[in-house]
């Protein structure tokens, strides 16, 4: 699909069919996280594919029932390797990191027809228990994939104006939060 | 372009022809990050476009004299304007919401043959004080954005067997980082 339409159609979705996801699909999302930038190009990430279906229920519950997690066929969670690393602008890397690879799956799963959502509201403790993952990772973000039963159509958004400025900051104080999305 | 050969193709620049991004362009670039989804729909960025010489002069310097900041001829300054929001994973949610939106603007800038280079090694302060950006507020990313004057080639990433793994975590001890990106 072309870029253009891709970063268009790419939703979170909530809805998923009782579907497997192709082998051959599952492997285009995760070849667009290794192609992913990192910092320095460290790749502190790994990639756990869940599909067990008690693990998913597992990590339902540990996310405050999202039963989406549970019911699309395959659950990705990202987990950061160097969790301490600071730049030198004081912000912390790996959520950078892990949110560009993130987003180059979430966006290569739209350009193949499938559905995603991000998810950063789960117990880190539940969540590295059910995984296995050691305590000195951290697991950012989870990623249910699936075929997406439905969708929401249009994307609600600030306008252009309001995000972007030239040469120098401007607030224009508005930090409304546009419903729905 | 198609996504998977944007994918392919995006690599970190850091040598600019000296000519203009053309208004349509930079605009596809903005409206790329403005689509981008954030936790909650929050969309709680600015980003600042930076074509003064003195200003990118001044943020190369900041940045402990990176050249290409100076030479390409437009920076997006990305700021976070809620740094302070923690997920209830533990990790804060700004650096995702940020990268996901420089992504997009880093990916929709290779769609239209230009280059990008993520920068994060720059002094806060000095950054906040060319640009105008009010303490309260974070910038996270410097995106130098031009006409490349030369490509890399072919990316050097861990093979897709270091990074995934399947339903546990397993922990293959080869952090090893692959020379040059």
């Amino acid at each position: 699909m072309e870029f253009t339409e891709v970063i268009r159609k790419r939703e979170s979705v909530r809805d998923f069919e009782d579907r497997p996801v192709p082998e051959n699909i599952l492997k285009m999302v995760l070849e667009a996280a290794r192609l992913a930038p990192s910092a320095s190009n460290r790749q502190p990430w790994k990639f756990i594919v869940v599909r067990d279906a008690l693990k998913r229920q597992e990590l339902a519950r540990s996310a405050g029932g999202q039963h989406h997690i549970a019911e699309a066929p395959v659950v990705i969670a990202a987990v950061a390797l160097m969790p301490e690393y600071l730049m030198s602008n004081g912000v912390p890397s790996y959520p950078i990191d892990i949110g560009i690879a993130v987003d180059h799956m979430a966006l290569a799963a739209a350009d193949q027809g499938l559905g995603t959502c991000w998810i950063g509201t789960f117990d880190q403790q539940e969540v590295r228990k059910i995984l296995g993952v050691p305590s000195a990772y951290r697991v950012v973000i989870l990623l249910p994939l699936g075929f997406p039963r439905s969708g929401h159509g249009p994307k609600s958004r600030k306008s252009l104006n309001q995000i972007v400025c030239y040469e120098t900051f401007k607030d224009d104080l508005d930090l409304t939060i546009p419903s729905g999305f």
